[in-house]
């Protein structure tokens, strides 16, 4: 393993940290919060050690999936032990593993929080709490992909371990680019939202910090009723950006580049919108007959179902009071989540569109047992090992899942409440159901639960594999070697 | 697709049915019950049109796995009809559809019952309601292959739709003495449960019942509280014939023909007892933190893990008191099953088996992406076509599992209700949790929901494709297709 390189990358990352760290420390001189001071401590000892371990630049780069796959899940973990220090130093988580577990929910967009009081988080520091939305989202490993120079390497495997999606579509043959156009597309929206906020009267502050939500799909919410509070006009702003940043990237290059009629033909976002049709349109129906009026329901009936299939989070009902089968579609959402190469999370809406396929080439091939069609998606024949990896990924999915729920049981919670804990978790949604609901928050769980909670926050963010062979015997077993070889020529010489 | 051979064996199976409902007709004699009529008159029924169904006998013997599929399903879906008549025309279930779905609890060896009064029900009706356990265990089609002549064609298909397991395995080269070889085993095994529950005591009656649902892993009880008021040695006996009836027939094969050590070695069987070991004791922990003595904790403990992983469904406590984490386990363990070659139903241990190593195998090729190291099971490396085809099983399952919680959701019970209920009926289990729980019943549910769970017991039964198929379009096409052409060369003619 190239542990050179790894390390050098962790260095990047780590000043990448300290570098965005300087946002909330001017929310900090602009409010006048002595958390500011706090922060900055923090930010400077990112870029000191970064800088530390960038030192020495790696000799070879020699740069594999499999070490894509550790540098990717390191860095993850390396940024939310610095990215915690801020709600741990100022005091607004009580414990480091409360601090960790806002981090990881922040990082990997997930929006689950453990503060039972929200509002009275300082602004700087809830300023860096919803940026983490926006850092996690498209992901720190793409942005330094755009920004740092990796000569030679095969550095798509970054991308590939930190992208979500069946299959990592190069926009551009050179990954550099493809980085850039990707960051290019993710800060235009996120301007225009700001914008179209603003023009709403809402505050720049919360403008910025729900902005930063929504872009990531994170979802931490900085009053306590979520957005709620906010008028018609803000909550329909918010809703459409959500569904935007659940759309595949791909689409927005495509239009970018004026190829309308190859967006349009997508057949993932084709499908998404049309889940996010019919879960709208049933959600909306049900609430009518509670002697809500049609406008009121279809606008909280979209929002939800916007924030859920997009894995954002926010809220602007405490859909724990909604029907059994309206809490069923919501907890289906979580699980089908958004379109590949968008910053939501979930199993994605083309690993979806895949395995129905996949059942139905198999009912297919009872009947007519010679056939050989292969699966097609937008038109185009799928690779068999796209197939298999996409079976593989659901059921290592659902494993995960059901450990997860049997190791949160363990605290005796309900089981509505264990289920979409963990559901909310893996899938990076941010609220659940019963005692985990949108108006509630993780605080009251074991610190068991948390943990287990973040492992699957992160495995659910970096697709599950990129983390699990970070607990591969072998993978150490290799490292090991590699020392004891290392140290054999060393003293051979 | 060779309608004539589907019609020929639709027929065998209703005289086989007529024929096994002569049972309960006795029943009825001893007991001098009237209802003996009504189930003597559709006995007659079923015979009389079996027998009208098979005088003429198929010219071609042609017979592949889309109609082996077909004639299973059909198989199972005509018996049913049939069966649920002595439930009907005696009044035992108020409408057709509760009828239905007692008749298809019984054949798929579910168990979940609409009956609110079980201990009102005639002797010989309730018999008739057990008895459906024992035939649906083993399956009416093996039994057909074991005592009816069908001479060419691969009736292998008939086995392989009908038997549970991710492949089947011919214990001869001859279909027909497997098919003997199985019901053996079946028989020997269910006279030795009679005799040691006769020797504790219980009335013969009971102890019939008792064993066809415990043979065919069913579960329907003949008292209101399952099997908690019988004695402690009762309920041991019952627990071990219950884990007995789980393991893989083909380990009783070769202890029958003293191959000891290979029948040890079979791998599903170890971790099915693994499996057991573990939640057994696990919940005995936990049950003995509540103030319960250790040999009473083992027992409830022991008797919920056997019903609930073989998916018999018998109770002798009521575990809807128990913690979420005794909840959850007994959830997981409805969806792990029994082994495949049992009677019993869910995923099966052999396909999880196979699951986790596909996962392990995907996490070693990120770290030795060049390995071709095939999985192994029981030392012998396992086909890719097996493990595709288990993948593809999870997956459809999971689907089929997920529309029909949607659909049962719909009327409006709780999420656990409404989760439970579907995973019991689709793993043919019996009882679920909260309203749907073991001291519960299904009568309150809507027959959209009735509907919904038959078709999941059948599915579950008949391992999901055999059912399926009957819905894919193309099928009733191809079927049509030959119609048309027969008509036309009829009139060339």
């Amino acid at each position: 393993m190239n542990n050179a390189m790894i390390r050098y990358i962790l260095g990047q990352v780590l000043r990448i940290e300290g570098i965005l760290m300087l946002l909330p420390c001017i929310v900090a001189v602009i409010y006048r919060e002595k958390e500011g001071f706090v922060i900055l401590g923090v930010a400077a000892l990112c870029f000191f050690l970064g800088t530390l371990a960038t030192i020495r630049k790696p000799k070879s780069h020699v740069f594999y999936l499999k070490e894509g796959c550790v540098a990717t899940a390191l860095s993850w973990i390396i940024m939310s032990i610095f990215g915690s220090l801020p709600f741990y130093l100022t005091g607004t988580a009580p414990t480091f593993v409360d601090a960790m577990f806002e981090t990881i929910s922040g990082f990997t967009t997930t929006g689950s929080s453990i503060l039972t009081d929200v509002e009275a988080v300082s602004r700087s520091v809830n300023f860096w709490r919803c940026f983490t939305h926006w850092i996690g989202g498209m992901g720190v490993l793409v942005f330094l992909l755009a920004v740092i120079p990796l000569s030679g390497g095969s550095h798509i495997n970054l991308m590939r371990a930190e992208s979500p999606g069946p299959s990592v579509g190069k926009l551009v043959p050179k990954i550099k680019y493809t980085a850039r156009i990707l960051y290019i597309i993710y800060i235009g929206l996120t301007l225009v939202q700001i914008i179209l906020l603003l023009i709403g009267h809402m505050p720049l502050y919360d403008a910025l910090t729900i902005t930063f939500g929504t872009a990531g799909t994170g979802g931490f919410a900085i009053k306590s009723d979520s957005i709620a509070g906010y008028s018609s006009y803000l909550q329909w702003v918010i809703t459409i950006f959500m569904i935007l940043f659940g759309v595949n990237f791909n689409a927005y290059y495509l239009i970018l580049f004026r190829k309308f009629k190859k967006a349009v033909e997508i057949e993932e976002v084709r499908y998404y919108f049309l889940v996010i049709a019919a879960a709208t349109a049933f959600i909306t129906w049900s609430l009518c007959n509670t002697a809500m009026g049609f406008a009121e329901a279809l606008k909280h009936a979209a929002f939800q179902v916007a924030s859920i299939i997009t894995t954002t989070g926010f809220a602007t009902v405490d859909f724990n009071y909604w029907s059994g089968s309206c809490q069923t579609i919501l907890v289906l959402l979580m699980f089908i989540g958004a379109c590949a190469g968008s910053t939501g999370g979930g199993i994605k809406v083309s690993r979806f569109v895949l395995l129905i396929k996949t059942v139905k080439k198999e009912l297919n091939s009872y009947i007519h047992p010679k056939s050989i069609k292969k699966i097609k998606v937008d038109g185009k024949p799928v690779e068999h090992e796209v197939v298999r990896s996409t079976n593989v990924y659901f059921i290592t999915f659902m494993i995960l899942f059901v450990l997860s729920v049997f190791l949160v049981s363990l605290e005796g919670k309900d089981l509505v409440t264990t289920f979409t804990a963990v559901a909310t978790a893996i899938n990076n949604v941010g609220p659940g159901l019963a005692l985990v609901g949108p108006m509630e928050n993780f605080a009251h769980l074991s610190d068991l639960s948390k943990v287990v909670l973040m492992f699957d926050m992160l495995a659910g963010r970096l697709e599950l594999f990129p983390l699990l062979i970070l607990f591969h015997p072998s993978l150490w077993k290799d490292a090991f070697h590699q020392k004891v070889r290392k140290t054999k020529r060393a003293t051979a010489r």
